[in-house]
């Protein structure tokens, strides 16, 4: 695996690559790699002949008040586990080669970007549809591989990418979870061990609002309230928001009806965690 | 000369020339061509080994007051002269083809766009770099043409390329001029016999701006105000901006220094004209 740190090798790698008529696979990332990141590379690496992996905790997707200072980072793990996986290249830039000042352009997607985790943190699909945008242009991707955890950052890519005619498909891959049902984050870290018990409660109201959904019920308020109640037993929580959205234009539904997200954001004490099930009713 | 009207028709085609090691020139353009546009084809042609000229009346830059409705059209012609010139491939796609409903995504740069032209227009340069963005994903070319008439453009075209790492190199060629100094627009049609003849003011008015910097002045404020009255001279002409301002930045200056660029909008009864001179000083 090599370990690639200038965009201008990057690109001149990947232009290589494509004219072998090799078929680039990417799975951007922010590190602190767990299992879930390692089922998008494995997903990459089967549809791919050359995998590209980066690393690159992206300052713009984090508001002043976020956690971008203190995001967890392990380099040596990272490329370790990177390495043990058969990935081709590792794109590790530094802040100063991504955003050279003075840095001015940004992409952004309107509309379904002001909703769900986009209404608590008004910047971040900005930040991430620009750095994709970015690292789309650096890597040069056939395919690039996004996990289901962030359910509204998936739609938002494919959006763009449909928008903006990248020609560059979009694999989504599903939720890698721990055994008591969690959903793997590179955030679970922060949790003490009072809130890592009680952040069960998010995928058990989840399968709860699932259960009574594939039971019949079709009212979105009846659903949202079951979850809303589950997750009042834990001391530790603190709801952002629990929506359930139509997964075309992420507006709320009334009456569940088609493709539906039910997608939730909680805190635990400080640590935000977001969960989310998509059903076809 | 082919023309294609499909994108995923252009993107196979540019993705085999790439493949095959071609070097692609790209000319975006709005159509209703003129000798400035054949330049550009020309240099594209001299530096590639496949040039693609675009036709596509972009409506993301105009504002609902503006003139897109009446925006010239001449298809066949420019198809005609685009042949002439050697061009290999015309992308002519629909409104419909770019922009699919629900459309969403926009590219901004922030500040450069806010003055001079940006400033009366305030939506327009979101347009351009947007659709720009669009066309290089879909042409996929190795540079692009750009003219130095829209001199704002091309300095938030290389803003837009450098912070969002396009692999594409921006070339922008001189000012093509009738012989009395009007620099070439489509818009030249709509001018009234009276307009034409005193919107030969614009170029006398820059290139005495010009004569007395290099004679020393370095006022920008006196310069400025040489050009605003000899404008002043014209019946029909009601000036929109003109400015002096530092080509990093576009920020106006005081004194004058370093590379400038003196730039100048004015409507002549309602059609707004464009020229500018860029210096070193």
């Amino acid at each position: 695996m090599k370990i690639i740190r200038s965009i201008s090798e990057m690109q001149q790698t990947a232009e290589a690559l494509r004219r072998e008529g090799q078929r680039i696979g990417f799975v951007p990332t922010m590190g602190y790699l767990h299992e879930g990141h390692l089922s998008l590379l494995r997903k990459a690496k089967n549809l791919s002949d050359a995998t590209v992996l980066s690393i690159f905790v992206n300052p713009t997707q984090f508001a002043p008040n976020e956690d971008l200072e203190r995001y967890p980072r392990d380099f040596e793990r990272d490329e370790h586990l990177a390495r043990q996986e058969g990935c081709d290249l590792l794109f590790y830039p530094s802040e100063g080669e991504m955003y050279p000042k003075p840095y001015r352009t940004f992409v952004t997607v309107d509309e379904i970007t002001r909703v769900l985790c986009g209404k608590s943190r008004p910047t971040h699909f900005r930040g991430v549809t620009t750095v994709v945008t970015k690292l789309f242009h650096i890597v040069k991707p056939h395919l690039a591989v996004f996990g289901q955890k962030d359910a509204q950052q998936a739609i938002v890519i494919r959006q763009m990418v449909r928008d903006l005619n990248f020609d560059v498909e979009i694999v989504v891959e599903p939720i890698v979870r721990e055994p008591d049902g969690l959903a793997l984050s590179s955030r679970n870290v922060y949790l003490s061990p009072e809130e890592r018990r009680e952040a069960t409660l998010l995928y058990k109201s989840l399968m709860a609002a699932k259960d009574c959904i594939e039971n019949g019920e079709r009212d979105a308020a009846r659903v949202r309230q079951k979850i809303v109640d589950m997750l009042a037993k834990a001391k530790t929580a603190r709801v952002d928001y629990v929506e359930i959205v139509d997964t075309r234009d992420l507006k709320p539904l009334q009456e569940l009806r088609g493709e539906i997200l039910v997608a939730l954001a909680v805190y635990f004490g400080q640590t935000r965690l977001i969960d989310n099930v998509m059903l076809t009713v």
